[in-house]
């Protein structure tokens, strides 16, 4: 996700990523992030601060870069057999991680980011893609699911706006209960 | 709105207050925002920069201090004579509003702020005040609106998020048609 068009991948563009991302988690666990500089992830990573200017153009869009490819799913979701319990399962698993620690810095860094490619827009397309997933699959087994952007509109993102505009507790099973709702018709 | 408690209105603290504020703006519309510095402002507001440190802490909170002062309202919302149209019409305003270069900004800054005010917190309060204000208003006239949290998730949400995470146009008309889904209870 980082590496620019042409960069072989094993090459030693791919070795300076690998070990500037290894040098950006390393260091957020050991110093609040306001705290991090350039310098010190680049004598972490053992790369010079201009390495990491030449390619990331500044601190925001390297943490959003990092935190952009800790985002990336493993796996597709879970496939429990039906529509309604593939939407609850993944709901319920989205809105754990994007409540932790790790997810809402990821959150804040990819929003401050100053990149023309936009990391907000690449995380919500990663959303999006697991979504779209699931409702494949429902259309394959003869389920007639709602589209993509329904189930972002009303479960995505009421939670993330909770999450970045509310200091209240959310309930646990927030994005759960909105898929139900959504599917069963209610408010 | 930036004042700590106990500074007198209208004392040094207020006009020191007015000043900082004026000059973030002005500088603003000559220079891009990643290139301002709290020294710049201190210049043109004439004030030393420690002024500005010890009563903003950093450049984020003192810009998201202004975002959340331009964001309050005048007025109340306008009042047509009925909960469909009051929500309409105010939906309408804010997708402007917060669709604009301005707005977009503001909500920028409001996030990239470190104050533990939550000034994004703030800026939610506000829109929802301005919400509950039509409900009550809806309610005196007889009428039975949904609650404030509803509004929120169906028509406030789905806007935020897309202005923050999509870069796709957005239909002018999407938050006033999110109102008109919402009472008619159709998706």
């Amino acid at each position: 996700m980082a590496a620019r068009e042409g960069l072989r991948p094993g090459g030693r563009s791919a070795r300076v990523q690998e070990s500037v991302h290894h040098a950006v988690s390393t260091l957020l666990a050991e110093i609040p992030r306001e705290e991090l500089t350039v310098p010190q992830v680049a004598a972490r990573a053992g790369v010079t601060p201009s390495t990491i200017y030449r390619r990331w153009g500044d601190l925001p869009t390297l943490l959003a870069d990092v935190a952009l490819q800790r985002f990336h799913p493993d796996n597709g979701p879970a496939a429990t057999g039906a529509l309604r319990s593939d939407l609850e399962t993944w709901a319920q698993g989205y809105q754990e991680e994007m409540s932790s620690a790790p997810g809402r810095a990821m959150t804040r860094d990819v929003l401050a980011s100053n990149d023309s490619r936009s990391p907000a827009c690449q995380c919500a397309a990663i959303t999006r893609s697991q979504i779209q997933m699931i409702l494949d699959r429902a259309i394959e087994q003869g389920e007639t699911p709602p589209d993509a952007n329904t189930i972002l509109d009303h479960v995505v993102a009421p939670l993330i706006y909770r999450l970045l505009f509310d200091d209240a507790p959310i309930d646990p099973a927030f994005a759960r209960t909105r898929v139900t709702m959504l599917l069963d018709g209610t408010r």
